[in-house]
Order: C-alpha cells, then structure tokens, then sequence
C-alpha cells in the first residue's frame, strides 16, 4: 500500500485540474446575483468530500447560504475528534477593469495561479480534502476522527451561523478545529494566530431633496447630502488618527507590554511594507506602531461612498442621496453589538441640519477571539509546519476577523487553530488574487502531517 | 397671405413631430460615448433653420462640440440685428432607474411632454425656429436682421466657445442677444433675468494605497482615501453653513439692500417650495434668506463622491482611490479661475498626512453676469410677455449660470435678454424632466412678437 506522499505526488494533476474546477465557480456571497453560484461552490464541495471518502456528507440549509458537513469518525474513541474549517465563498471581483486575466479562469503564471479566492479560501480549503483523499486511499483510515465543516458566508461575516451551530451543537462537537482559512507570515515563514478581530458594519444612507436637483436652481439653500455625509464621516476620527467615536475603546483589553514584545521580536520590515502597498506614510492611532495598531488595536475602515455624478466631466446636479460603508475591526473584549450601537449614536450625533440618515448593518456579528499562547493545538501545528518549513512559524495576532471562530468557542466550547497556505501579499480581496503552488503542495502533505500530530492532542 | 399666429396654428402638429425627432437624439455633452449625437443634432438644427429659410447657415468647428450659425439680415441697415441663441446639448439621464417613460423617448402626459431636454434647452431652442419659419412662410421677411447662434456645450459649462467668439466676433456681431435658456418664474408667470451665475468645477481624486487592500490585514496602519476626501471636503464648509475657503468672498459685490428689497418684493412661497424639493429645513449661508443664498451669493455644491465598494452588502476593502466632483456658482466680480485657484489651494492645505491628491478642472470657466434693471431689451422682452401671459414679467436674479452669456459681453459687447417658457418646476437635470406644452405655443408666438417689438431696440 502506498504512502499518503506517493499518492499526492501522483494525484497531483489531476487535483490542480479539480481545484480549478471549484475556483472557476463565482461563489461570490456579498452579492445577490451570485446566490446560486455559492450553493453550486457548496454541491461541488460536497460531491468532491463524497470522492475523497468522507461519510454523512451533506449540504445544511442556514436560511442564507449554505455549510456543508460530512465525518469520518472510525479512529476509535481514544482518538480525539477534530473539525477541519474552511469556506468556499469569495469576495466581489471588481474592480474588473484592474485584472490582468479574468477573475474566474484560473490562470497559472510564474508558479502562481491567479483567480479571485486562488488563494482565500478555495486554495486553503482544498489541501485538507486532497490530504483526506490521500489517507484514505492508501492506508483506509484516518489517524483521528475528523469532521468537516465549510461555510458559504465567511466573506459577508457568517451572518446565519452564530444561530445555526447553536442549534447544531452535537452534529458539530469536537476536541479541536482546524482553520483552513489561515495565513503565512510570509512566502517561507509559517504562522498561527494567537488572536483574530472581530467585525461589525454598516451602511449610511443620507438623503436630502426627494430627487436630483440642478445645482444652479437650487444650490446654496439646503443641505446638500454628500456633504452631510463628508461631515458625519470627517467626525469619526480626531485629526491626530485616534478613533473619535464616544465609548469606542470603554472595552479594549490587551495590548500589554508582553505582547508588544512578542510582536517586537518578530522580523518586520515596515520600509518594505511601505513599499508592497504603495504608500510613503503611515497613519494611525497615535501610541502604537504599525503592526501593533493592525494586529492589537481596533479599527474603522472606510469601505466604499458614493453619491451623485461619477461620469466624465461635469452635472451640476445637487444630488439627494449618498451612501457610505464602514466596518470596524474589534479587540478583545468588545461586543460588535455594543458598538455598533455606539456607531449608530455618533452618526445621529453629527447627522447635521436639513438631511435624513438611515443606518443598515450589513456586516454578520463577528466577536474577537483570543487564543492562550501555550495552547496545544497551536502546538501540535507548530511543530509540523517546523518541518514542513524548516522553521517554526510565527505566533502573531492579525487585523482580519474570522467570525465563526468566536462562534465555535461560544457554541461548542471548541478552540481554533488558525494556519494557512496563503501569504498576505497575495492581493486576497484586491484584483489579481494569487495562490502559490508550491505552498499548495505543501499544504496538502502538512495537513497529512498535522492529522498524524493530533493523535496527541489532550481530550477532555 | 396668411399672418405668422395662422401658419403656427396650422402647422401645430408637425412642429410637435419634429420637436419630438430632436428631443430624441441622446445628445448629452458630458459624457464622450454620446459626442457623435451632439453633433448629430447640431446637424438637425442646421438642417431645421434651412427649412425654416434661414440663410448661410452651416456647422461650425471649435475643438470641442459644434456650433450652429445661421442668419437672415434683410431688415435693412436701420433696423437692429438680433441673435438668437439656445444649446442643444442635454444633461446625462442616470439615474435611467428613476425615469417613468425612458429618457430619449419623448412622452406626452397630461399635456407635458416627458424627455431629457424636453424642457432645457431643445423645448427652448425650437421655439424661436418655427416661429422664424412662421413669419418668413407667411410675410417672407423678418422685422428685423437675425442671427442663429445655437451650442452644443452649454451643459459642461461651453469650455471651447470663448476662444471661439474672440475667432468669430464678426460673424456674430449684434446690437443685443436673445437666449432662448430662460425660464419663467412659475407656470403662469414670465420672468426675466437681472444676473446669472458663474461657474467653476473640480474633481478631486485622492490615492492611498497603490490597490485596494484587505480592509482587516492593513486597517488601521494608513489614511483611507475615503476618509481623506470627507475630510477635504468637510473642511470646505464652517458649521453655519458659510463657505470656508479662504478668500472665497473677496471679489463678491451685490446683495445690495436695492437688490433685497426688489427680491423681497416677488410673492414667494417657502413652504411650498420646501415641500417641491422634498425637503423639511433650509440650509445655507448666514445672514441671507433662502433666495438671497440662490440668487446672490455664491455657492459651493458636492456634484458627486465614489470610491471603494458601491454594492450590495460588505466589502471588507480599503480602497486605492476616492473621487469627488464640486461646482461653485459664481456671483460679480468673481473671477472663476481665481476662485478654482483658491479652491486648489484650499484642498491642497486640508489634504491628510499619507495620501495624494490629484485635481481636475471639470467645468468651463464661467463668469458671472450682470444685467441693468432698465435695460431696453429686457424692457422690449417684458412688454411681450405681459401681452402673452396677462402679467409683467418677475425680475429675478438666478441660480444658475449660462457662462456663454458672459462671452457674448465679453467678445461681443452685447447683452443678452434671458427669458423662456420653462419652469424651474420641470426636473431640468433631474429624471422625468417634462415641458408644458401650452407654454410652448405662447413660446412661438411670444418669440415672433418679440421680433416685432426689437424692431424698437436703440442702435448704436
């Protein structure tokens, strides 16, 4: 019989062929018009876990975009039962116009292959599977017992599923999750987290006269709602770069000397960084540094604004409406249902005379996570990707959120070890998205390896 | 031979068939797709004035959309020449979702015929066309010597016409010009003007990073170019709602306690025109009223804002880039390109550490224009219409700016009799814009009267 390795090596055409397959789907959730696309990602997932040898594979309604699960749970009760987490949702394609081949054909340059979700999560999620494939197809087992859970609606914040594991505890208890949707510290360095934001977002609506109204005839005499908008917006922020919003930080925690620390030791070069994504300055909040401010300290990003004439030249209209988008990355410990509320009090606060604002949440409820720096999980990882690597991964914290993480410690009381294939300077939710193949093929063997690490990890 | 009054009447029909064959060509000069059906109905006028027997008309170059002459000068030297102007370029129709019946379809309800330019300016423009036909048809002469002066660039503020009339002063030399760009006070009330507004216009473009970003991996680190143009923008304004840009009002003249007291003496019902626009509460300048802040002040308008994300839901994204557009109507003696300096300069100083700005000029530059109260022409104008509508004419300064008016005083030396039969009321700029057909026929009429009564206007 051979071994997983032979296997992948041998395989390893025809799973690059299978996972352009998946990539070609434009499971994009943010948009409507893609619904049926997201569900059609999710029947592929689950035919492709049903030819890998996973049982009890099945595609689970959430009342929004679908999770698919399915087990193999034939290691033996003295084996701990992990969950391998992914999704299989990707972010909006545009802007079109800036992608050098289209977004969904995958397109292999230079030992990278370029799509939107090449990389998150599509490229992640589907080393666990082939890996799954691997030992199941030679040796007939799993070393542990493992379910699979991959979601649809992780780019729009898991709106659906704080309610929906609540309501399938059982189905999905483990020991421990394994995140697929991790990242790298950099092309040759592994990483796991030791802290994820959490997320809340919303979008302003502001509008003045009923209709569009020609700027000659009518300009000077009423508020005219970008404007309004610009002030509403202008107010969030003190001039020095701190957050302005009243009560924003009441509930930050961290950020202590021992992790500034932590993070003071791991290599940066913020000159290069500087440079990756075209910027000569820096800004944030006053008393942290780069990293520190991305990776402790809450945020408010400005995620989108329109209102009135975009075309070329000039309309002299005095437009009656304008729109904004924000979302809010949070700390430990604050509740994305509190503070949205305290966004909510803000905008009316500074909503000057003479306009309307609506307010809609349009991000899911992510709550922050944190993660014990001696966690055995992190451990059991650390140690593969040691080898996999040739160097132990960085322990970091990062600005991104990962909702579902907070719900599988909230519901199942199941930690998450977050890792990945990805690097971050692989335009994940820009234009020309890329997945390395290379960590791809070693993404497949580590999650061999990682399966084979857990049969130590501590059961209750 | 039958009079000019009988030939409009019999001729009814086909005037209204052929209005409705000009309005639909999409001729809207803003937006560059659209340029070769500006010129296509420059081509139609031409073709309409020869019909009409108009002499020597042809299409004129100026770099940018054309212009359309024509003349009849047969009235003999001791008779006044006149020039008639109007545009027949149109405003964008986005947004196209608002539009009941589609834009460049015209469709009568209720005796309104419904079309982007319906009203401004080719309901105007067509006006003293058939009326000129009526009476060279019926009399075969003109009272007195008339020129045809019509644009295709009067809605992006006719940037290539004032080098073009310094070119061609000769040509369309004249004792007094009548633009058919005017409106009426109210449906049953002429109205004439005293002033009209400059105009200037910019588009700001603000880059952060070189590509949009993951608003979670680089939140927090750097100036979002979003909210670095609220911040522009926000700056632009004082709470009070005064202009803050520095130097702004410098040049203003007028706002005289003359001026006020005849504005004040026009019935004007504030509540109602709140409730016209959809608006519960005015906002402007200090110290003025609602129509002082239109007619005499400058004003400083958000035409338009984008950047980032624009769909449905969340996008987790800090975007590259972030754009505006602003007009300023202009009041004597600003100099439009002083005020486009003060306002780069404005930008420029409010710009954010860590972003770049970029600054388009958009809009022709503009003066503004000043009539005297007793002027001959407006009296000549004033007298018809109170024939035509059983009332004087109101005498109002505007919003709005027609910057070509400028030209003709400034390369012509002549002033222009602004007045017409639209109403500020017709969603001029704005989807559903409508004319009333009733005002159109008094139009025609009112325009061969106008004729005869020019046959009055002093000489040189």
């Amino acid at each position: 019989m051979a071994h997983w390795s032979e296997y992948l090596n041998r395989e390893h055409d025809r799973f690059l062929e299978e996972y352009f397959e998946f990539v070609r789907i434009p499971s994009v959730s943010a948009l409507p018009e893609y619904a049926a696309d997201v569900r059609r990602a999710g029947e592929w997932v689950v035919e492709r876990l049903k030819a890998a040898g996973v049982e009890h594979v099945e595609l689970m309604e959430t009342g929004g975009h679908p999770v698919v699960y399915g087990d193999w749970l034939h290691a033996g009760d003295d084996k701990p039962t992990i969950m391998i987490y992914g999704h299989f949702d990707v972010q909006p394609a545009d802007p079109l116009d800036l992608w050098e081949t289209p977004p969904f054909e995958p397109t292999v340059r230079d030992g990278k292959v370029y799509a939107r979700g090449a990389s998150d999560d599509k490229g992640g999620m589907v080393t666990p599977i082939f890996a799954t494939e691997a030992m199941l197809q030679t040796t007939g087992a799993l070393p542990v017992n493992v379910k699979y859970c991959f979601e649809g609606q992780e780019e729009i914040g898991s709106p659906q599923l704080q309610p929906f594991f609540e309501q399938h505890k059982e189905k999905f208890a483990c020991d421990i999750v394994l995140s697929s949707d991790g990242l790298m510290h950099d092309e040759n360095t592994p990483m796991v987290l030791l802290g994820l934001k959490g997320l809340t977002g919303l979008q302003i609506n502001v509008t003045g006269p009923s209709s569009d109204l020609h700027s000659g005839l009518h300009g000077g005499v009423m508020q005219n709602p970008i404007e309004a908008l610009t002030k509403i917006i202008a107010s969030m922020r003190h001039e020095d770069g701190a957050i302005a919003v009243e009560g924003f930080f009441d509930d930050v925690v961290g950020a202590t000397a021992a992790q500034r620390e932590k993070i003071a030791e791991i290599p940066f070069d913020e000159a290069e960084y500087a440079k990756s994504v075209g910027i000569t300055e820096f800004f944030g909040e006053p008393g942290f540094n780069t990293r520190e401010r991305n990776w402790l300290r809450p945020t408010l990003e400005l995620n989108g604004i329109w209102g009135g004439f975009q075309g070329d030249g000039t309309k002299t209209v005095l437009p009656s409406q304008a729109h904004a988008k924000i979302t809010c990355r949070l700390v430990a410990n604050q509740d994305p249902t509190k503070i949205h509320s305290l966004l909510v009090a803000h905008i009316e606060k500074y909503t000057p005379p003479g306009v309307t604002v609506t307010i809609e949440k349009t991000a899911g409820t992510g709550y922050p996570y944190l993660m014990a720096a001696d966690h055995p999980g992190n451990k059991i990882a650390a140690d593969v990707m040691h080898e996999l690597f040739g160097k132990p991964p960085v322990e970091v914290f990062v600005g991104g959120s990962i909702p579902i993480v907070a719900f599988f410690k909230n519901s199942l009381n199941s930690d998450t070890v977050n890792f990945g294939w990805s690097v971050g300077d692989e335009n994940l939710h820009a234009p020309n998205e890329f997945f390395r193949l290379e960590n791809m093929q070693k993404g497949m063997r580590g999650y061999c390896m990682i399966l084979e690490g857990m049969t130590e990890y501590p059961q209750d």
